[in-house]
């Protein structure tokens, strides 16, 4: 089976240019098909600021009201998807930059309202991802870029986590492709120790994951980004790994680098 | 020959939902290969001015400084265009958004600095529409929307006219197709009174339109916009047409509504 790799990028990547830059350049020579997701960084908190517009937080989850919609499809789907792009396109891959209602790539379904109206926040299920398009784009040498937008189908777009969007992606390439899934972030992988750096994880195991997020080990925003990479190694993607986005060309096939995670 | 419809829709119809609504309902029920370009509306001059960030203009035509382009890929390439691409698919319209970048379908040249430094805007030549990315996303049932924004290969995104991309994207198709190009705008077509709505001109040619302009009946942003669609006759479009967006799905075919040029 042919290899893909579906990477994932975070703020700490897209909120520097030269990290970026470098980022993108050894992106570009990973000679196998691709995609890349990417979130969202500082740029859609520092323009909801100079609007004025507030953003509400509950639990660390951001609520997603309509000027804050506005705000995400601006940056996320516009701005920092075409910038990203046009560099890749500046590097002779051939780039698309897509969000879910493009092709009808990625459905979503509006967040029930419970106990938190999340606002626009989309969430996935089994049946989100049109992977038959993305096999397409990919046998013509294309590469798809993910933004966090999503779409209902019915008109509306949705936000939705990028890490979601990757893990979501990955499964659903796993009858056509041998799939990597890799997420990067500003550590240099899941940390022992959260104030030592050289404190990484070399292979983290269901079982491990438990103790560590019971011990609060692991917590916060790397509970959600684990169980969905856990869930993608029971659905048949054949590795995840968390490491950052330096030397991501070294990185990605290196058992010695970042974290990688075992069912 | 097959036909195909390149319509451009402008800030008339983007500034007002209900508008739109329905011409995209019309647009969807147009039943031929069909390709869709639009502009910008006051979405940008808004959100500029809610960020104090002023908007120069010479002759008409927008500055296009670091920050203003910023805004234009905001709006153009990232809200208006996902928020059309969104609404075709609940029409069951499988539409894809596209920047130029985007498969490089459209490349190009940063206006050259003479006595007016435009920044970062793009004009575009013939090399410059790939149309061949286009004939293959219409050979699969898919409905390209253009915004107006393209890209220099070297990384930087630019601003180009939407009039301009439509006019280019249709002669880049008279090879495959019998191209309509279809301008949509505020007035039912070119007036001979601007004051009089009822006194549409229902055919134009060179000549009249050369005597029309000089008498200055025919004037500002129109001047482009004609110049641009003559050229396109001149290329082998089949049709120019230019009207109002209301009731498309009646207006594109029929003799009486609107105005045709004619070489």
């Amino acid at each position: 089976m042919q290899k893909i790799y579906v990477i994932k990028i975070g703020g700490n990547v897209i909120d520097d240019p030269l990290k970026l830059k470098q980022f993108l350049l050894d992106f570009s020579k990973i000679d196998r098909p691709k995609v890349l997701a990417h979130g969202g960084g500082k740029v859609a908190s520092d323009l909801a600021k100079r609007l004025g517009i507030s953003q509400a937080m509950v639990n660390g989850r951001r609520i997603t009201d309509a000027e804050t919609l506005k705000i995400a499809v601006m940056v996320y789907a516009g701005l920092l998807n075409k910038q990203i792009v046009a560099q890749l396109q500046a590097l002779n891959v051939n780039a698309i930059g897509l969000c879910g209602a493009d092709l009808n790539v990625l459905s979503a379904r509006k967040r029930e309202v419970k106990e938190i109206d999340y606002g626009f926040a989309g969430d996935l299920n089994l049946s989100s991802v049109n992977a038959s398009v993305i096999e397409t784009l990919l046998s013509s040498g294309v590469v798809p870029v993910f933004s966090a937008i999503t779409h209902d189908g019915n008109g509306q777009l949705l936000n939705t986590n990028a890490d979601t969007i990757a893990c979501f992606i990955a499964k659903s390439l796993v009858e056509k492709f041998e799939v990597k899934l890799h997420y990067c972030f500003e550590k240099k992988g899941v940390l022992l120790n959260s104030e030592d750096d050289s404190s990484v994880i070399p292979k983290l195991n269901r079982s491990l994951y438990r103790r560590l997020s019971s011990e609060g080990v692991i917590s916060k925003g790397m509970l959600p980004k684990l169980d969905g990479a856990f869930e993608a190694l029971m659905n048949g993607v054949a590795e995840v790994k968390i490491s950052c986005s330096d030397a991501i060309l070294n990185v990605i096939d290196d058992e010695n680098e970042g974290t990688r995670l075992v069912g």
